[in-house]
């Protein structure tokens, strides 16, 4: 570890909080809980010997993730990136095409864009709610995009722009009702990667019910967790039809033959890790009410330190709190790193935000809309405990 | 179902023999069996929480595959489809390439090389290995290829071939010898598909350990199961790195910060789904005994059949009888359909080999070599019952 001075009283000050939040306790970014049927499924997977792509669980894991999110169809996959790159190619994205992505995000996002042969073109967040701002974003669209034959094209590269994938950041929700003028206005798709957002509402309604497409994550440090997993959710039926496809060989129904009438993938969700998530789910309400306690503990430590805000949700949305966050004030950007380290060497973990998209070397050169905040929130985000088990 | 008579004579005496083989039971073409560690490892990773990327088990499944096939390194990844399409990568090939296939193989062979933006090519099978026939192979070559600066070139397309991909079918080697002599000759990179060939040895020398890499895979049906799985193997220590690198997003480490340095994939094992194999692997030494016996007991069935031959290991080769298969004579071909039908109405699964590659809709355009011997193959191959649990 490199130097990192101790001495910040902002970083004792936070520290202290944290501990004060956490009965002081060392803990973990985000750990899952396992207190529900996980046991016996998984042992019923087992002794049925169905762990892979035949068993039950799949079916019902699909069903229980419509029903919780409200969209009509979900289709359970191996991660939250091969959910973006089939909701992608169903969205129609083809190569040469581009797609309006945040910079402050997962790589998977805008990896998902490249598995596509699309290029991801990156755009700004919100001070509010860290996802993708629509107002930035559409006098952006007005001064580097013009229609042709309906088309939306990047007038800079030629390119057509043929989605918008906002991500729902740590759980918060962005701003949909501004995002979906813009597609329509723009005639884009929109794509919401909802790998960070299972509980959280716009309105009264689930995220990822708003676009035509959207994805789910259940990776370990999710708010549920399959091992690796996650879901395309859409109430398009015929999409839903062509998701299950693509996402199992495009293998053609039969009694025995082996017949394929596309290049498909092997996305499908093992039976075992959807025995997980079955599990999971039915624990989600706890879940989700042991997170938001925790926030509440939160708001309660840092109600008095100037110069740090907690992150709550959105006015008129419920927020998961997956991760919660503490966003620093500009003026003490500069203490994050010794924020991280002084909390880090106590045994409470936090994590800065990503890097973002557009500084990383595969993406140096994609086109991007001008992103100060971005940027300001990269240098200010900071992290801290957010798993269930805590409150 | 259609109407399939019943009153073949060959149908009848199959089934009879492998109703005598399995002892009048009813079977399935391939299950898992669960009778060692896989319990107690599924627990311990609930128990400790580290169910996803974070574990022991991914770490030790690595280091036991390695043991296990003698090979330097092994990167466990989600499934044996994600293994090729990044071993290909790793192999060098690009955008534009052409790779060696057979066109008797299961889809994900011919779609790992789509992945990479590269077009299959399909090779001719050999009627004793039923995997790739280098004799046929080397004639198809020196009439359509030419090297230019050391590039072996598809002179009718004028695409570069850059890989041979063979596959050692149902778990039996094939001809390695004279497939590493092409690829010294005409220059190209060897990965082998062993997707279905672990505990499968090319004379003393684990199947997997003769190309620069080669891929595992653990999906349900197969030898070992974890669920969903696969793995890379090499010997060549920066490749394993870099395959750990792009399976796992392309991470640069470090204590907090998230960057990556090139576009990768999210295809990392689950330690859930590791924790599985490392119990599976404990088993397959007997597993590999019980599925010979398995052999040896139809082969005593068998015996006696004309126009019939059951597939037995190559010369110098040791299978592991992943799926048992019959392969009928030419003349009774017409047959094989009541045979399955016959069979499967009568509570033993049976399934025909996979619908040829280059018949296949999205590969009807891909260059091929003349195909006479799988042509003949595919109408032949009945797989029979070939569970371990069975022996």
């Amino acid at each position: 570890m490199s130097a990192v001075s101790t001495e910040s009283p902002l970083a004792a000050a936070i520290l202290a909080r944290l501990q004060e939040a956490l009965g002081n306790r060392s803990a973990a970014l985000h750990e899952p809980v396992f207190a529900g049927a996980e046991w016996s499924y998984l042992k019923e997977c087992l002794d049925t010997t169905f762990v892979s792509s035949v068993g039950k669980f799949v079916d019902r894991f699909e069903a229980d993730l419509a029903a919780f999110t409200g969209a009509r169809h979900a289709v359970a996959v191996v991660n939250g990136t091969a959910a973006l790159h089939v909701a992608l190619l169903l969205a129609g994205v083809v190569p040469g095409d581009e797609v309006l992505v945040p910079t402050l995000t997962f790589v998977a996002t805008a990896n998902a864009v490249r598995y596509c042969g699309a290029t991801p073109h990156f755009v700004d967040s919100d001070e509010g709610t860290l996802g993708m701002d629509p107002e930035a974003l559409r006098i952006w669209l007005d001064a580097v995009t013009e229609r042709r034959s309906g088309v939306c094209i990047n007038r800079r590269t030629g390119r057509p722009i043929r989605a918008l994938l906002p991500m729902h950041t740590f759980g918060h929700p962005c701003e949909l009702d501004g995002l979906l003028a813009i597609a329509k206005d723009f005639g884009l798709v929109l794509v919401e990667d909802a790998a960070e957002s299972i509980g959280s509402y716009y309105g009264s309604r689930h995220t990822g019910t708003f676009g035509r497409l959207a994805t789910l994550s259940f990776n370990g440090n999710k708010t549920i967790t399959t091992g690796g997993g996650g879901a395309i959710i859409t109430s398009d039926t015929d999409l839903a039809r062509r998701a299950k496809h693509l996402t199992t060989t495009a293998k053609v129904p039969h009694r025995w033959e082996y017949v394929h009438d596309e290049v498909g993938f092997n996305y499908r969700l093992p039976n075992i890790n959807a025995a997980l998530g079955c599990a999971q789910l039915e624990q989600l309400a706890g879940f989700l009410n042991s997170k938001r306690r925790l926030f509440e503990r939160y708001a309660a430590a840092f109600r008095d330190l100037p110069s740090v805000r907690l992150m709550s949700e959105p006015e008129g949305c419920t927020s998961n709190y997956w991760l919660q966050t503490l966003v620093l004030d500009e003026a003490v950007a500069g203490e994050r790193d010794t924020v991280l380290a002084t909390t880090n060497a106590a045994g409470v973990m936090t994590r800065p935000a990503w890097g973002l998209m557009h500084r990383l070397a595969p993406y140096l050169d994609c086109p991007r809309a001008p992103t100060p905040v971005a940027d300001s929130l990269e240098r200010r985000i900071v992290n801290i405990p957010s798993s269930a088990g805590l409150a």
